[in-house]
């Protein structure tokens, strides 16, 4: 079951740059960056109450969020919601037509699973689901 | 001071076409239809645990939901913010140098009054204020 949005997460040329705006416009704690290997992206985390905001930056040329970028520029990269069955979920999509990036759970930030499912199937919006196991 | 996301708003070309993936692939409870004509929009609201996700479909092609998916596709169209000052917040924001879009407060859906931020001064996303005042 879904039952709350986990993060929003945002495609950003340099995490560096966009920190301020972030912290002291928006006046959002700050909950550290972290490294995700397979995604290719460094990610900067901050509270937005019980949802965080994720600045994803590529860390090679290959990372989706550098393709992303080059064709459509910064901006709002994906929604993901918070499953506590993320197997089910995807299989309840998966029944119901839905395209998915990943058919099984992959590692994502937090030490979280996640899979992506197709934007074609989700009228244009990149949709992950996550979960804690 | 802001304190969580209110909602996240998407630009989608029928609300009609995404009522099933919203409610029955995610899961999320529908909450009600309505028409905000200043905005020229129909927005439909589900909830999300604490924040609530729009789908916002144009009344008029001169609605700025028309231009952006005329411009971009259907997607996600901005992020909104809870103030419990907005006009506090859109003075901070000001002296911070972020170029808004409303310079003071507009009747937005919901009763709630809202004002962007300009997306050149928020590193490519839309960024929605918005109180229940």
């Amino acid at each position: 079951m879904i039952k709350k949005v986990d993060h929003i997460g945002i495609a950003v040329k340099s995490i560096a740059e966009q920190v301020a705006y972030y912290r002291d416009v928006l006046g959002l704690p700050f909950l550290g960056e972290e490294e995700v290997e397979n995604q290719q992206v460094k990610v900067a985390m901050f509270q937005a109450g019980e949802i965080r905001i994720e600045l994803l930056e590529a860390t090679s040329d290959e990372s989706p969020i550098a393709k992303f970028i080059a064709k459509k520029g910064q901006g709002i990269h994906h929604v993901a919601y918070h499953s506590d069955n993320i197997k089910e979920d995807l299989d309840n999509a998966k029944k119901q037509d839905i395209r998915l990036i990943n058919e099984t759970p992959q590692m994502g930030a937090d030490n979280k699973q996640i899979a992506f499912m197709h934007p074609k199937s989700t009228f244009g919006v990149l949709t992950e689901l996550c979960s804690e196991e």
